[in-house]
C-alpha cells in the first residue's frame, strides 16, 4: 500500500519539468499522517478512493456523477451539515455501495479527513473562500490528486498557494472547470487545433447569468441573504456586497485559456477592467421587500457588469464579461476568432441555439453565418463520441460526467491533470486582478507568471483527440521547445 | 436674400446656450465672400440650396438621396475627378433639375465653391483626412449648415477644430452618422426613452466588417492599394499601414451616444484600448499575389481587432470593437443593457436576423430571448412610420434618406442639427484616443470635454417621437437643469 501510495505521490509534476516531468519532493514532509493506512484492507489499485468535501447541490452532484463514471469508491465525505451527509449516504446506498466515513462537526473537519484517510483523490465543492485552504490541506496531507471547484481562488495569494504547494508536495490539483468539457466547447477545440479558424487573434467569453435568485433566497414578498439564508445565498451574494471585479471568470476563461494555449506557449500579460454602476441588486430588493426593510441599507460594491480586456503574450486579446445582477437570458458569450473565421457561442451550449454560429472562409457562404450544428457534429470530440451516451443525464448536460471521467482517468493512470495548478491560478487570478484594475478606474495591472517562466516550453495537453490531431503548422512552434 | 442669409447664420448654437440657444457671432467676420449673392436670382426660401463636396460612391449617393428627399436644389458640386462630376450631373439631369455649377481642378477647389456660392447647406463625402479642413472652410465661409461624413475627424486637434469653428462662426456642422437613423436603431431609441430596458447600465457596439476588399482593389491574382488603386483603396487601406486604433468608431458609437445622452447630461470620461497582432491584411496579400510581389514588404500597424472600453460620467461602460481585417459576416455588434432588459443587435439591421434579440423582464418569457421583430414593429419610430415607404430604395436600406431628411428639416426650419459638433468631436475622438491607449498597451486616456462643461445642462434632442415621449422618471433629472 505504501509503495503504491508513493507511486502516486512521486509522479506529481512541477512546471519546470514539462508535462512529462517528475517531481521528487517527498510529500510526507508536509504533514500527512504516516500511519493512516494501518487499518486499510487490501485495495484494488484500479479503484480510485475518493473523499468529497462539500456536499451541497454541487458536491452531491459530483458524488452521483463520480459513481456513474465508475471505478471509484466513496471512502469519505465531509460537510458541516448532517442533512447533506445523510443525503449523500443515501445516494451511495442507492448505488449499492458501502457507506462512506463521514466527517462533520466543525469547519475544519476536512483536515481530519485528508489526514486520516487513504485517498487517491479529493473533490472540493464548497463556498469560494474555502477552496484554497482545503486544496492546500489535501495536497499537504499527501493526497496525490485534488479536484477543486471554480473559481479556484479569490486572491493572488491563494493563486500562489495552489502553485507553491503543488510544487512543494509534488501533489496535483485540478481546477474542475466543467465548461472546458462542454460538447460544443470541445468540438471547437478540435476546430481550433485543426486550424479551421486559422491563427487565433481575438476571443471573448463571460459569465452572463442572472444570479439574483441565487444571491438571494427568494420567498413570497421577501428575500434572504447571508447568515439568515440558505444554500448559495448564504455566502455568494455577500461577495457582491463587498467586492467589485469579475468574481467568476473561469467558465469563460477556461475554454479560452485552452484554445489559446495559456501556460503552454502563451500567457496572460496584462488586464484592464471597468465596472459599471451597481443598480441590479438594489432594484431587486426594492421589487421584493417592504419599504422599511433593513435590506434597503445594503450598498452593493459589485458593479452590475464588469468587463476585462486581457492582452496575451502571443498578441491575442480577450474580453471577459461578468454580468450576474441583471435580468437576461443565460450566455457564456463565447467568441473565438482567427485569420480564417470565427465561432460565436452565445447560447447555453445547445447546438441548435440561434446564438451558436460559425463562419469559415472558403467553406461558409461568403459573409453569411453557418448555423453551428453541422460544424459541431463534424468535429465532435472523442470524449463525447465515446462517452456521450453514458454522460447523458449527468450534471449540466453531461459535461460534469466528461470532466470527472477525465479527472479519474488522470488519477487512475497517474498522469498529469489536464487542467492544473497553473491553469487554476492564471484563470482565477482575473478575479483579484480585475478588482485591482476596477479600483483604479481601469488602469493596467500585470499578471503574475505563475509558471515562473516555464510557460514558454510547456506543451498543450488538454483533450487530445486521436481523430483530430493538431495541425502541423499550428504545432510547429512547439517542436522547437 | 442677405437678410434671409443672416437668419440662417444667426441661429447657430454654441454649446453654452443649450439646445434652444442662439449665437450672435457674425459669421461674416470669418472670410466668406460678401458679394457672392450678387448674381443670384430670386430664391424660394423653402428650397434648400446645397453644395456637395466629394462625388464618389458615397457623395453621389447623397446627391441622389437628397433629390429623393426633395425641397433641395443642387447648386454646386465639387470633386477632383471630372468623371465623378459628369456622373452626378447625369443624376441631376435625370431628375429634371438644372445642372449644378462644377468645381474641380485642384484639391482645394472646394474653397472656391464655399466662398463663391450662396449655399444653405454643404455635404462633405471625401476621404477621412479631408473632412475637417472642408467642414471648417464651409463654416468659415458662412455656410450655415454643413453635413460631414463619418468618421468626422481623425485627430484630437481636428475634433477641437469642428467645435471651435462652430462656436466662433455660429454655423453648424452635423455628423452624418446614418446608423443613428437605422430603423431598428430608432425603434430601440423609443424603447430606451420609454424605459423598457430600465436604467441603462452597459452598451456594446462596433464596426465588424470585412473590409479587405475595400482596403485593396481586388483583381484576378492581384491587389492594388494606395496611389495605384481606385476608389477607397486609394486611401482607406493606407490608414491601416500607419495607424493602430479604432479608425472608424462612429457607426457604433453614434447610436450608443444617443441612447446614453452623451453631451446631454452624460459624457465619455476615460478609455482603455487594446489591439491584437496584425495578421489579416498580410495574409490577404499572401493569398492574392506572387511570392516576389513588393506588397509582401508592407508592415501593417493596425491590429486586426481593436477593442476599447469607455467609462461614462453616469456610470455606464461601453465596449467598442473595430474588426475590419478578417473574414467574417457584417455586424455592428450592438448591445444596450439596462436594469430591466437588453437588446442584442448583431445583424446588419434586418429585423428577422437571428442576431436581433430582445429581453424585457416581466414581458419576455423568463430567461428566453424574444426575436426582436415584434418589439421593433411596436416601437417603430415616427420618422420611419411617416417616411419609411419613401425611404425604401435610398442608400443603406433607407436610413440615408431618413438621415438627410432630418438634416434638411433642420436647415429648412433653422433648427439646431440633431447630431452636432460636440457629437462629432466626442464620437470621433475615440480614433485618436484609442491610438494613444493602444500605444501605451491599454493605459487609460482621458476624453476632452468638448462642451467645456456644458454637457451637464444640455438636453437630449435627437429623434423625438410624439407617440413615444420620454418616460417622466427617465426625464426627471433634465428638469433640474
Amino acid at each position: 500500500m505504501k509503495t503504491n501510495r508513493r507511486d502516486f505521490v512521486k509522479m506529481g509534476t512541477v512546471a519546470g519539468m514539462g508535462i512529462a516531468g517528475m517531481a521528487f519532493t517527498n510529500s510526507e514532509a508536509f504533514g500527512q499522517k504516516k500511519d493512516k493506512t494501518k487499518d486499510s484492507v487490501k485495495h484494488d489499485p484500479n479503484i480510485v478512493r475518493v473523499g468529497f468535501i462539500g456536499l451541497g447541490g454541487r458536491g452531491s452532484g459530483h458524488v452521483h456523477d463520480s459513481i456513474t463514471v465508475g471505478g471509484i469508491e466513496v471512502v469519505a465525505i465531509c460537510d458541516i451539515s448532517q442533512e447533506a451527509i445523510d443525503n449523500v449516504q443515501k445516494i451511495i446506498a442507492k448505488n449499492g455501495m458501502k457507506a462512506a466515513k463521514a466527517y462533520t462537526g466543525s469547519d475544519h473537519s476536512y483536515e481530519e479527513m485528508v489526514k486520516n484517510e487513504e485517498l487517491d483523490a479529493v473533490i472540493i465543492a464548497t463556498p469560494w473562500e474555502w477552496h484554497v485552504p482545503m486544496a492546500v490541506a489535501s495536497m499537504k496531507a499527501g493526497v496525490p490528486y485534488t479536484g477543486v471547484e471554480v473559481s479556484a481562488a479569490n486572491t493572488l495569494e491563494e493563486c500562489w498557494d495552489l502553485v507553491n504547494v503543488h510544487e512543494q508536495t509534488g501533489n496535483q490539483v485540478m481546477i474542475l472547470e466543467n465548461v472546458c468539457y462542454r460538447r460544443d466547447v470541445m468540438a471547437i477545440l478540435n476546430m481550433v487545433r485543426t486550424n479551421q479558424f486559422g491563427e487565433l487573434i481575438h476571443c471573448r467569453c463571460g459569465y452572463e447569468h442572472d444570479l439574483r435568485g441565487v444571491k438571494f433566497d427568494v420567498e413570497t414578498n421577501n428575500l434572504k441573504i447571508g447568515k439568515e439564508a440558505h444554500s448559495e445565498a448564504q455566502w455568494r451574494g455577500l461577495h457582491a456586497v463587498k467586492r467589485n471585479g469579475d468574481l467568476y471568470p473561469t467558465h469563460g476563461l477556461g475554454p479560452i485559456g485552452v484554445y489559446l494555449d495559456i501556460n503552454r506557449g502563451n500567457r496572460f500579460l496584462t488586464i484592464s477592467a471597468m465596472a459599471t454602476k451597481a443598480r441590479g441588486l438594489s432594484k431587486f430588493i426594492d421589487d421584493h421587500v417592504a419599504k422599511d426593510h433593513p435590506y434597503h441599507d445594503i450598498n452593493f460594491n459589485l458593479g452590475d457588469i464588469v468587463t476585462s480586456m486581457i492582452k496575451c503574450a502571443n498578441g491575442e486579446t480577450i474580453i471577459v464579461t461578468h454580468d450576474t445582477n441583471l435580468p437576461r437570458p443565460y450566455s457564456l458569450g463565447f467568441r473565438v476568432q482567427g485569420t480564417n473565421g470565427l465561432w460565436k457561442g452565445e447560447g447555453g451550449g445547445d447546438w441548435q441555439d440561434a446564438g451558436e454560429q460559425i463562419y469559415v472562409e472558403g467553406k461558409s457562404k461568403p459573409h453569411v453565418w453557418d448555423k453551428a450544428e453541422d460544424w459541431l457534429k463534424k468535429y465532435d470530440h472523442q470524449y463525447w463520441r465515446e462517452k456521450g451516451e453514458k454522460a447523458t443525464g449527468a450534471g449540466h448536460g453531461g459535461m460534469d460526467f466528461i470532466m470527472l471521467n477525465d479527472f479519474y482517468d488522470a488519477v487512475r493512470n497517474k498522469k498529469p491533470v489536464p487542467l492544473d495548478a497553473y491553469d487554476a491560478a492564471a484563470w482565477s487570478a482575473v478575479s483579484a486582478l480585475s478588482e485591482m484594475s476596477v479600483t483604479r478606474g481601469g488602469a493596467l495591472v500585470d499578471f503574475p507568471d505563475f509558471t515562473r517562466g516555464q510557460w514558454i516550453k510547456r506543451h498543450p495537453g488538454f483533450g487530445k483527440d486521436s481523430q483530430f490531431p493538431t495541425d502541423p503548422e499550428r504545432d510547429f512552434i512547439n517542436t522547437l521547445f
